[in-house]
């Protein structure tokens, strides 16, 4: 039995000797590594917080102390210690969330894969002891990519600014989030890194400084009485100590014993300490260190010694096919530039930086600054295109409003991981943009069906100079082409049944081949149906009321939330246009969807075709009934126009 | 001729002697208090930047140099300064806008009035600079208050990492946004105001440590080699050089001269400069000086000297009747505690503050904070109330999706200003909430259509511990009550007619009276309506659905986007329920909406009984007609049931 077996809980770890640690920290990657291979997961985040998440767990007392993993997904090693080590269904339908869970443990508390988050969250639960004078730590881990989140810095400057209440900020520094971790902050923390001559310095400086009489007074004594101790004068912590928090650190963050003691001290403190620990990602797997973008920082399936990938490839990735698309745009148009959120490589982002460094900024973990200096680009005569996941977006959407769309400012955002996208859970889903965005005026939705749709939409959307147009498109690979049968207004026909059409399908983007399919099960019924995708969703096409009238009735599929969405859209242009055919709305329910594969859960969602023409002709049948019982006009008899 | 009549744009500046630019910060302090005591508008902040936007206008080139003033309502004496004399119609229809408006002026760039986005404009507009080879220079001015939002951390990183990028940062340090500012950020900035000792110990030290040999080097090479300045280690300016910022100051910002000096030394600088300005808010006019809440920084119509207001008061105000009803449940539970963004008082949560001090946070401009910290909170034990302007919850819609509602935390938010505003203009409206919220799994909204509703559905927002809830009201005087002659399920009956009912008006909150009339008028035609008042808005009443079926038409009205809103709801939940009753919505249409009274917007949107009335008789009259066509259920011979 290993130690890491015999490990049922954090209490499990206070006896351990220092050996023993080490052995365990050996076996933790072990085993981090051959059960993610299985699975695939995030990989080298956790292989970095081995000995950081040991020494939480032996200094603090969770759940009582309350232990907040920022963004979430180096949280393996804590589920490991806190009773949690069947991964063998990691991220799967039943298995273990990629995340905190709070229906997992009571470990556990933030599940929000968001960056950024943990001190917002520490300052509200901090706040809420002190209110209710409960006893007990709260201790944020955070990265230093995710500090280049304006969340961050809000509680920052929130936690900083109250002396007395105890609050532990654990920078987990490993120079990168995704990708390197960019700016001033960055630089700082270099800075800091290397505090060597300084401790010299120190060392000499004191006894110097207070030996020296300067006007009046001695220098030390000066320094002091300007609310500056002599420390921070000299040692480069300037920016945590200056806006008023107890800096410790660096700390080597892979030696238990001194992040442990760091910790210790910490904990004493009677107000918010940051604790600067310096990590490694991918620390001791070579294939993970090795690996320049991103130390493997998410894997698939995989052999872990060969680090061959295990599941076959479907073929290009939407994503491919969005980067070799831009960059030809790019080699077309100069004034194209482009604009990442820590994810340059994810985003398909990385050919257009090798081919254009100067046109591409890499702005940190924070999508309001993508949307905004976006607004300031187009202003400046260039035409940005920001791609980030859909989840994303929602953190930049009073920017896109306010920025983007108020100035008529010719953006496009690219939203990749649109729609469902299964395993990383619920926040990782990007069901809310076709919804949200609706209100925005000016603003043109293009959702893609395939990838011939993807290339021509995206060049539209960059031609577009006075407002701004989004593309978002699903994870995974792109399926084969759909053709179009016939095109009305700007609208793709893409299926007319062979007699009169009753049914009127609006496919959105992707879901163009359960409609199809869901389009032939009805026509079997003797339904007749027409499939029209209308490429751009926003604003509706101005034909759509016109094609629409004379059915039975109108589906709109999209893989977004019901409410709101596409649907809705539809909805109201048909009243509008006084078309009065009934609408029904196929799409996400309102709630948030668990982990399991994408297919899964969009079967488990009723995004299939049998459920889509299934509720359907089930609608119908309540039409008919309803308009026989009503002295309508007569109910169409549906079963003998079948062939 | 005074001499700002003689000012018509910028160059006129240059030649002014110091003693006419004296004369001429007097002539626009004596201007700015009569003319906006003449309309209403912000006068405190815009009294504050006298001098500095005279400084701004001498040294800088605008147009071809960008000056970007943040959240925009200090942007008065640069409109003065500009060709823009005429304040007669300040922010009435027609008239000049209150913030920068692009259409007024080229020499104008953000109207975005909220705070913190200048330097994410900035950083935009230098990088299009930067790609184009373009000269000019970009200046941003920034409060310190805007300094505590995400945004301006954001773009401080990426501002400060690119040291050959030429822009330039303003602050404008009055100690306040509207209230004071908070945090980490606020102590600092105190800290960097009391410069003198260290000037002291820097003349002195540098000669002695120069020549004082450690460790093989001089301990100012030491510093120096470690990327930090020999200044910067003395002088507690700390945190913007930390992160690689340039910093200038700090100035007396009335000190035309010495405004201009920093100006001049940051234009010739090659890279990213802080110019820390000092200024004071509402300076020159004692009343403003004297008023401790927020220096004047909005005022009403009113009289100059007196400073009594001139406009007749319509009664108690929305806010009012939240802040009185808050400290009055905040008596009965101990566990209610209550968070705003910088605006305290506006917020109405003034004398909950006074009542329970330990139980209120301002967390600064930032909302995403505000959500965040609240979810904390509610998970520590606590039921935080929000109390936020309605346009300003958009930048913390992330978080409460992600963060207050994935996590099913019990916070209450509170809008104030929801619906139209109106004389704010574009960006203040909070039109756009029922719209981007009903995607939120959990989520309950209240629209309250009166003063005893508010009072009452607040105390069901905060009786709900297990979901977010969200109660929104708007601007201005709380109308007359509105008695309910029914119930149907949650739902109030506000008006059942004689005969049967051919139009179920659904009335969102505040539009009730709209409905009530309009309703008037149909039946006046012989069409008979039922009013319901669904209370809650979200999640849709179940019994709404029944309550639909049998009618000809189904009105929802909303001072919402009639994109996404309550309408789509509603239509969503008929079409769920195979109730197939046409739904018309009347809301907001999709486009932002100019500064104008609040009355004057409504009807211009045709949000008005006649309006209403209007189009749900068009829409009747073209149904009949279509049916008769179809051959459908004979027309109901609308006239003749008029009594």
């Amino acid at each position: 039995m290993t130690i890491l077996e015999k490990i049922r809980g954090p209490r499990d770890l206070k006896a351990l000797s220092e050996a023993e640690l080490g052995e365990l920290s050996e076996e933790i990657r072990e085993f981090l590594v051959h059960a993610v291979a299985r699975t695939g997961g995030h990989l080298g985040p956790n292989l970095g917080v081995v000995e950081l998440s040991l020494a939480l767990h032996r200094v603090f007392e969770s759940p009582v102390d309350r232990i907040l993993w920022d963004t979430g997904h180096q949280s393996y090693v804590h589920k490991l210690l806190t009773g949690r080590q069947d991964f063998s269904k990691l991220r799967g339908k039943g298995g273990l969330s990629g995340y905190p869970s709070r229906e997992e443990s009571e470990h556990d508390v933030i599940e929000n894969s968001h960056a950024s988050t943990a001190l917002g969250w520490a300052d509200g639960l901090a706040k809420a002891r002190q209110v209710q004078a409960e006893k007990g730590h709260v201790v944020a881990v955070i990265g230093d990519g995710a500090l280049t989140g304006g969340m961050a810095w809000e509680a920052l400057n929130n936690i900083a600014a109250a002396k007395n209440r105890p609050l532990i900020i654990v920078v987990n520094d490993n120079e990168r989030s995704y990708a390197p971790t960019i700016g001033g902050l960055a630089n700082h923390l270099a800075t800091l890194r290397t505090t060597d001559s300084y401790e010299k310095v120190l060392a000499w400086g004191k006894d110097v400084l207070l030996r020296t009489p300067v006007v009046g007074t001695t220098i030390y004594e000066s320094l002091h009485g300007a609310k500056k101790g002599f420390k921070d004068a000299f040692a480069p912590q300037g920016m945590f100590e200056d806006l008023g928090l107890k800096y410790v650190g660096p700390i080597d963050g892979h030696d238990v014993g001194a992040v442990e003691s760091a910790l210790r001290r910490a904990k004493r403190f009677h107000g918010p300490v940051l604790v600067h620990c310096l990590t490694e990602k991918g620390r001791g797997y070579e294939p993970a260190l090795a690996h320049e973008e991103d130390h493997f920082h998410t894997v698939g399936v995989m052999d872990p010694l060969t680090c061959a990938p295990l599941a076959p490839s479907g073929g290009p990735s939407w994503t491919s096919v969005f980067g070799d698309e831009i960059v030809r745009i790019g080699e077309e148009r100069e004034d194209v530039v482009a604009i990442t959120a820590a994810m340059l490589h994810p985003v398909g982002l990385g050919k257009f930086a090798e081919r254009f460094p100067d046109r591409v900024w890499d702005v940190g973990i924070a999508e309001q600054h993508a949307a905004v200096s976006a607004a300031g680009l187009a202003t400046g005569g260039l035409h940005p295109v920001v791609a980030v996941y859909a989840t994303f977006l929602n953190r930049a959407f009073d920017q896109l409003l306010m920025d983007v769309a108020l100035h008529r400012c010719g953006v496009t955002f690219v939203l990749d991981r649109a729609g469902v996208t299964g395993v990383d859970g619920p926040s990782h889903n990007g069901m809310w943009d076709m919804s949200i965005l609706q209100v925005v005026p000016g603003l043109r939705i293009a959702a893609p069906r395939d990838a011939d749709q993807l290339r021509a939409q995206l060049r539209e959307a960059v031609a577009v100079d006075d407002a701004p147009t989004l593309v978002r498109f699903p994870k995974e690979s792109v399926g084969p082409s759909v053709p179009a049968v016939d095109r009305v207004g700007a609208m793709d026909v893409l299926h007319r049944g062979p007699g009169p059409s009753e049914v009127l399908l609006v496919a959105v983007g992707v879901m163009a081949p359960v409609c199809l399919q869901a389009a032939e099960l009805l026509e079997a019924r003797g339904i007749g149906c027409t499939v029209v995708d209308p490429r751009w969703v926003k604003p509706v096409d101005p034909a759509l009321p016109g094609l629409a009238a004379g059915h039975r009735l109108v589906a709109v599929v999209e893989d977004n939330s019901r409410a709101s969405g596409v649907g809705a859209a539809v909805a109201l242009a048909l009243g509008d246009a006084e078309v009065d055919v009934p609408v029904r709305r196929f799409g996400i329910p309102e709630q948030f969807l668990a982990h399991a594969k994408r297919g899964e859960v969009l079967a488990d969602i009723g995004l299939t075709p049998v459920e889509v023409a299934g509720r359907i002709s089930a609608s119908l049948a309540v039409k008919e009934q309803a308009e026989g019982s009503h002295d309508g006009p007569a109910a169409v008899p549906v079963k003998e126009k079948a062939e």
